[in-house]
């Protein structure tokens, strides 16, 4: 069992018991970014996580340890297509030099971290439209002089 | 006058006078994050926004109409190399996918919005290291059929 | 059963019972353009037009929750190849700067959006050669400031 | 005098006297779609258009010529970046399999032609926001086999 | 049976039975480029040369409904690498803006077409060498304007 | 002086003159295409034709030994983007695999060499539009084994 | 059969058997270059060369008529990325214009062939470490002119 | 004074001289390949060979310590289009594998040096055609294990 | 069995067994870096080596000889994706032209051998976080002049 | 004045007055691979670095605030061609995996910094040819899970 085979278990019994992944991201105790992440095989779970997701979704049992591996992070789309993810690309490339102004403004000369790093997805209600409210949380990395 | 001539100006004076982009944003009424990628030539200012910037900086008097002119939005590297900007982009390619599960479980087939859209920056004061806190707010909108 | 599953059913249901797109789209009431890209994966169904497809086609039972899924919209070549499909990315090179002339001239400064979006193919018959009517019907999405 | 050159020169004198594409369209007996596209250097002018060009907005006498040339035709990005034209692109993307159904089964198989072809923009007034129509008209040309 | 399927066994009973393209032409009443770029999937056979090739050749019943559907052309490599294919591509890059002016001095602003278009491939003997002779016949389309 | 400026000087005169490349390549005893592709840059004159061209057209003495370098054929774009040129690619790519079957069948496993290759362009005048005739003339180079 | 399982049964008889690439070679009568780009489906075998190659390794029978087919030439890196080949392409790389300028200053304005070509590999002893002498020998051929 | 500066006064100078490589190459007592690729800014000059080439072409005296510093090496084209250069890289895209077996069953698991290396072109007359021979030779350099 | 066979293999007995690389590398005498490598098919074991691996972990008797092949060595992206090892390839990208000013100040003309070298990774524990010591091991390879 | 010019101004000096990186590092107390990359506009200086770098190479006193400016750290080419520099994105190639399974074998799931960073080189002689040893320093960030 790969992560790939783990993921399409998921889907599978995701969509069989009509779960969301805010269902699952209770069980197990994380929030729904991240656990979905983890589904995708994008993150490994901790022994404890792992656990809980099998035990909770029914997995295989050898699924335990596949979710605990350590993934190999890739994408196929050098510049994604699916426009969702696109528009964040978008975003990326208007406002990157932007950010950078800005971040290190008020930081000083450094990055914010994608690994020390979490996001959030909210709603907002509004009768104009509801609006997506995305937030990420990077901890600074001052560059290092020697 | 081009919108890279107006740039160039901004910056100049910014460091002449030892600005920030916080005081500008100040000085017009406008956010940060806004009124960067205004000075970036991404954005288009209306009439009210390049006057009151103009008289902040002391710009040449044509650099008006330029600050309003529509901007045609490039960027020169499809996968970004700085190391701020590209953490933005590793984010879109670990999680774009994930993102998309978790916004369109929670709205629906559809995608965020990056023109009704806005941005802003925070710092976080933590003892481990400051925080970047990077939120992002777009207007849902759903795919249509016909 | 996944999303490029049912659209090869479709296709050999289509060829045995010798149907159209047109009679498609009268069957479950929608428009030839929306119900073949719903066919070809690149566009959901809502559980009304699903149900009405699986039963007009015969399709499998499962085939009525895939067609509901959300699709992710990717294709194959950055630069489109069929002489069809380069044509029209052929325009869009061409007239690209020109579309944003005159758009941005009657609308101000934002763009036509592809999700608030809706297309049709007429034909036009002519003596000289029929022409292919093409119209794209887009709600103007203009730019933010904040 | 390059195309190039000429292009700066209307852009310049076009911003001086406030004139719209629309108003140079009327001026010369072309439609603002197709004058803008001349404007820009991607299309030729015949000698009358390109006289009444010069003459309407003030240009050099050796713009004339200039106006005349039959343009190289061709664009930076092989895959847009300004939001406005990548949306283009992105139907394209999305829709280009669909478009290629619905025309060859209105037409059989065969092309719609980018160079017997004309477009226009018009605008859809609507309470919940205006709307871009955008309408291609090209020729169909059917393969031939031999 | 896809167009690949019918490739594979056009190729497997041209091998067997010792043909040639052009006894295989011959047998259809077409000429060889032309068949061969149809049984490469590359063209569509109407009903009556389809019937024929799968009667000449002896292909299953269902390859002339394959035979006759449209193509998608596409092929894998931007820049061929096989030498013979290699070669056309170099000739296009030396020599494409030279035939863009020659043809251009001759027939005005537009292009030769490649749907309105047939090719065929002489064999010239030489006693330094025999030659290939290909020869390329294509309608001239010329712009136009609106 | 480069060949790029003996191009632009040539460019200029021809335009000045009001010449047609027919009419330089009967001056100077050479064909339309040949001397088309000389003065672009992409072939080297003998020191007769150089001569000739420098005194027909009143180029500045330099020019000569310039027309007389070895160039170094380059293009910009490795997927031409202009219409005329990019049908000749699309050519390429969809009959490159047929030519090769037709090729190969006729003359054994080798290639049309693009170096000792000449080329012309006729028009065939046609009342239901004109005609473009390209005709190339290689030399088949057998591979050698050994 | 296709051109890869021949290349996969002789890498696999090549290994039980223990044999050398110049023992092939030498039973086949070609040189070991040769006989390896053959054998890796980059050349087309002489009937009585085939022949001999079947015979002497023991191939199936079917695998002559496959080695006899003219192969299409292709591979799959544009940058390859084994160093052994990547040095090569660096070769090419840092002294391509230089050997454009020593090869036509002894031969005149023309290439050398790569089709009309042979190429070998010595290996010289030398107490510092061994040498690699990697031979190419191809036809002069100039350019034409018309 | 940059590399590429002087490269170009060598080219004057060779022109108005009616040099050869050859003959720069036997005043500096190196071979002609390598004096030309040091020419071409590709390989650094020791103190004494850039005091023979300032000397026998009459550079300008800062030109010597431009000739002596180290050069960074890169080239345009990833993939090369001029056709002399190309066949090279055709000859590594189509002979690299064969060259990777027939060098290692020689020497060993390692590669052909590109550093510790030198290359020579020979012509060999020929009543068919005259022949380049071109030989390289690389110290063999071993994978170390460790 | 291929050397990507070997290496599932690997992997499945290194996770049965709980084994990590440093106790397979002391099992067979070598570094943990180098046998990481070659069990990945990046490197080739000596016969000494590969016996012990098998023996070690239980390999079927065929691996041996898979083992010691010579490997291709490729990897799938221009760009690494994966977070770990895209921070080493902006390391060449930012600090290259810095280690060649550096290492050419200390060496002369020439660079690091990427073949006659060797790699180690160390932890160096810290309170603030430990650090990972990556040390690269490469002989200095003078420029040849000739 | 840019970082650019700063460069080239501090090439200049240092050819000039013949200093070397590691005077210069230890003019202004930092270690010669960091001076360097700052020097190329990689990095930032403190003042308290700018000011002394101004001061030991006599730079014009507007250099000191553009050493402090923060840079956007960019790289011409996605895959480096100086065999340098080539080597060195190989080794990440070739290891880069192997890495991969041993820094987080020895540290968990998590990545080297590159920000939290620094390297030095060093000069092993060696009668075989000396040795390049390069030490890389980044601080072990563990992938954070929420």
């Amino acid at each position: 069992m790969k992560k790939i085979d783990v993921t399409e278990a998921i889907f599978a019994i995701k969509k069989e018991k009509n779960l969301t992944w805010e269902a699952i991201a209770d069980a197990v105790g994380m929030t729904d970014v991240w656990i979905t992440s983890a589904c995708l095989g994008m993150n490994s779970c901790t022994e404890e996580v792992a656990e809980k997701l099998v035990a909770f979704l029914g997995l295989p049992a050898e699924a335990k340890s596949v979710l605990m591996e350590y993934p190999t992070k890739t994408w196929d789309e050098a510049i994604p297509q699916d426009p969702l993810i696109y528009r964040l690309y978008e975003v990326v490339g208007v406002y990157g030099p932007t950010l950078k102004e800005v971040i290190q403004e008020k930081f000083g000369d450094g990055i914010m971290s994608a690994i020390d790093f979490s996001m959030k997805v909210d709603k907002e209600e509004n009768p104009k439209g509801d609006r997506v409210i995305l937030t990420m949380n990077g901890k600074f990395l001052p560059y290092k002089s020697w």
